[in-house]
């Protein structure tokens, strides 16, 4: 077996190396692909030339989305140590279900569970959970949120459902995420659930009109959601303030901060979280800002007796339940046997610290104020909107092009397309625009120039 | 960052060589486990000691769940095929998230759901989700239940949620397993949604008391859960009869397969699973069986177009939507980002095939076979029930000994403790038995009557 492993291992150095340069895709490279296809083989191959040819497909056709040049979506890279500590996950192939299945798996995720705590500055009474993606993490939470909400009405949701229940009432900005709507969706409540108060077209909260349906539920529970982190620009709820709103109306106030949580990493930037200690839960997702691999997202509850209460397994003689000293996380978040997924946490905070992923994050900040001052001194391209954060949201103005709308979706097809860089279209105010976002530790200023610098090199042929 | 993953390599072999004979838990080394604690260091530490320290600890303090003598849960091992493409997953990093995220991962997915498909006998018209466990995949499928439920009621369950509807009516034998009921929990239907139609203490359906259930709905839609590998014993619920009440009364037919699918592999076994064909949805999990890591559950779902209307994201501007072909499996599935989990099934398959994956489930039923055999044949043992599959339940009864479920109890703390192979206890007909399940493609018959003498052995004491 370790014949295999050495294989990748072989492959890995010039993989990695390459990612400073190489383009983001190959599209070439695709045609490979159709060499891993046929139906499923009855004796199956030498397993050495299956690996062989999975890294030569992989390695050739791989979309680098861990490397400095995709700004697409909000994602990071992996650090070294969280790479190495993945590989280690697959190797011992823990099951971090409890402490019986995995002590070890069992004390690493707690160690890392309060890391996290620390590293964004709450307190350690709260509970955690590491899951699968910011979309679990937003499920974990507002599962919790059910729970407490179900409570309030008499209800025990865990066991009895929503059948007896009015629908739940959900407040947000339009800054909410399509990943909290399918939490929501896939909670029972349906992905229309959220009531959104926004004051205007870029979904700002209008603090007023949700004062307003608060107040005409008439003291009926409810569930706010603020929004740390907006994606197409990267600016914040005032979350302060929707605490203070929740909390004189008894709401749960539930933060979805997928990467925004990072903005509590520097004095810079932590203002943009002031008051997320007063949330009820917190979701985040580790493959961005943390630069851990996917299938890194968690969940902080502040009354950690939620997620038993909402996500406790109901018995079975051959598994340990509640209270047995032997049971573990399974009873504590959505799912029962997980990869030791602690491990790329626990390696990268370990290796760099707190003052390591402050620095990032400071990286990643100034990188993102260059990119706007790029934009900013460019004639061809104009700026959306301020850049808090690590988005710059902007779009191509040529003078005297008059459907920007269409040049900047042909621009966003044509850099895909040409696969030097990534980034993606959005809908912004309106107005289609590009929204690059900078969270990869491998991210350096020349990265950004470059990127720049093909978008201005692509714009002449489309207009 | 290859010297990093070096250390890794380096480690893999002799902690891969040591399964064979090692421990499942070398109690002494759990004191290790606090190395890895403290705060949250500020200035972080050398990588390479990080990642040393890591493999110290984890090598050592690891619960061998991925060796030949670990008969706890259903746990299988991971092959080297296997293994070594979830390296490549981590190397790669890529997000199988859609077309535009990682081409090559939606491919990879798709060519492993296809072969899934083949190896199990279904048509190539069934749709599928790669996802986290069994729990997901249950999770998964009684969704795309409860959207077909919500639409008989003419609700879109996935825009405007249960509220508006009756409790769904679930029926199933006593053998439903706790995933099951969590994946309703988690759906909003409540882990008691479940009426159980059992005819013993054991769990066996009673065909009858499920009829005049179904009868007393009046043409109300209704999910079936049909149980396709019992826990305790490997027993199966008659699939194909449960599907004729199914048809006969128009009900959505889930099979939970989660271990027992894979009886289909092998014509002693195909038996078992006759009719699942007639399902409309399938559950079951890679790390089981299939000896692939763990984040390797499955959904099959006969109607495809069912997974993206209770999946399909809701719209973000930024995000492919349904129907652009840069969309991908996060609108068919639970989750949106996510590590490209099909690459260790795809490996498994390619280099093993139908054949060697056949052999390994007929080794596991012979092994099954010959541990009941040891168990016929020791003086202070006795087996509780039929072995079908690849579990065998039984229970020391040594003579002279009355209360028995006291000493077996004890016995299975024992075993934990002793910790050279672990299997744990249940309750099987009122009575706490062992119910060890082989399925670790390492395991070999010396591994078994190992297994009977650690039992044999720790009994005197206990007595």
């Amino acid at each position: 077996m370790t014949d295999l492993l050495g294989r990748v291992h072989a492959a890995a150095g010039p993989y990695l190396e390459s990612l400073a340069t190489r383009p983001v895709q190959d599209g070439d490279a695709l045609d490979l692909l159709a060499s891993l296809g046929g139906p499923l083989p009855a004796a199956g191959e030498d397993p050495a030339r299956v690996i062989d040819r999975l890294l030569a497909v992989g390695t050739a056709a791989a979309t680098t989305s861990s490397g400095p040049r995709f700004f697409h979506f909000v994602t990071g890279g992996v650090t070294p140590a969280a790479l190495a500590a993945d590989w280690t996950a697959a190797l011992l192939d823990q099951n971090a279900f409890s402490r019986i299945s995995s002590p070890f798996a069992h004390e690493v995720e707690t160690v890392a569970l309060g890391w996290l705590r620390e590293l964004f500055g709450l307190p350690a009474t709260w509970g955690g959970a590491l899951v699968a993606s910011a979309t679990f993490a937003n499920f974990t939470a507002l599962g919790c949120a059910t729970h407490w909400w179900g409570f309030q009405h008499g209800v025990d949701t865990a066991a009895d459902g929503l059948a007896e229940l009015p629908r739940i009432p959900v407040l947000s900005s339009g800054y909410v995420h399509a990943s909290a709507r399918k939490a929501l969706q896939m909670l029972g409540h349906g992905r229309n659930a959220v009531t959104v108060c926004a004051r205007d077209d870029v979904g700002r909260v209008d603090l007023p009109l949700m004062r307003r349906h608060l107040e005409s539920l008439r003291g009926a529970p409810a569930v706010v959601i603020a929004n740390a982190g907006e994606v197409n620009t990267g600016d914040f709820d005032p979350v302060a303030e929707l605490a203070a709103l929740a909390e004189e109306f008894g709401c749960w106030l539930h933060v979805d901060g997928a990467f925004g949580l990072f903005a509590a990493l520097s004095p810079r930037t932590a203002g943009l979280v002031a008051g997320i200690e007063r949330a009820d839960s917190i979701a985040a997702d580790g493959h961005k800002w943390l630069n851990v691999p996917y299938e890194s997202g968690f969940a902080l509850i502040k009354d950690p007796a939620r997620l038993t209460a909402a996500f406790g397994m109901p018995g079975a003689a051959y598994l340990p339940g509640a209270g047995d000293p032997a049971a573990g996380y399974a009873l504590s978040g959505p799912e029962s046997s997980r990869r030791a997924r602690s491990l790329p946490i626990w390696a990268t905070l370990a290796a760099y610290g707190k003052e390591g992923h402050r620095a990032m994050v400071e990286k990643h900040l100034d990188l993102a104020q260059h990119l706007a001052r790029r934009v900013d001194a460019a004639p061809d391209l104009q700026r959306l909107a301020e850049v808090p954060l690590c988005i710059v949201c902007f779009r191509a103005a040529p003078p005297g092009v008059t459907d920007l709308d269409d040049l900047n979706r042909r621009l966003g097809a044509a850099l895909l397309a040409d696969g030097r860089v990534y980034a993606g279209t959005t809908v912004y105010n309106g107005q289609v625009a590009l929204r690059p976002a900078i969270v990869n530790w491998r991210t350096t200023e020349s990265d950004v120039d470059f990127f720049v610098d093909v978008i201005r090199e692509l714009l002449p042929g489309l207009t």
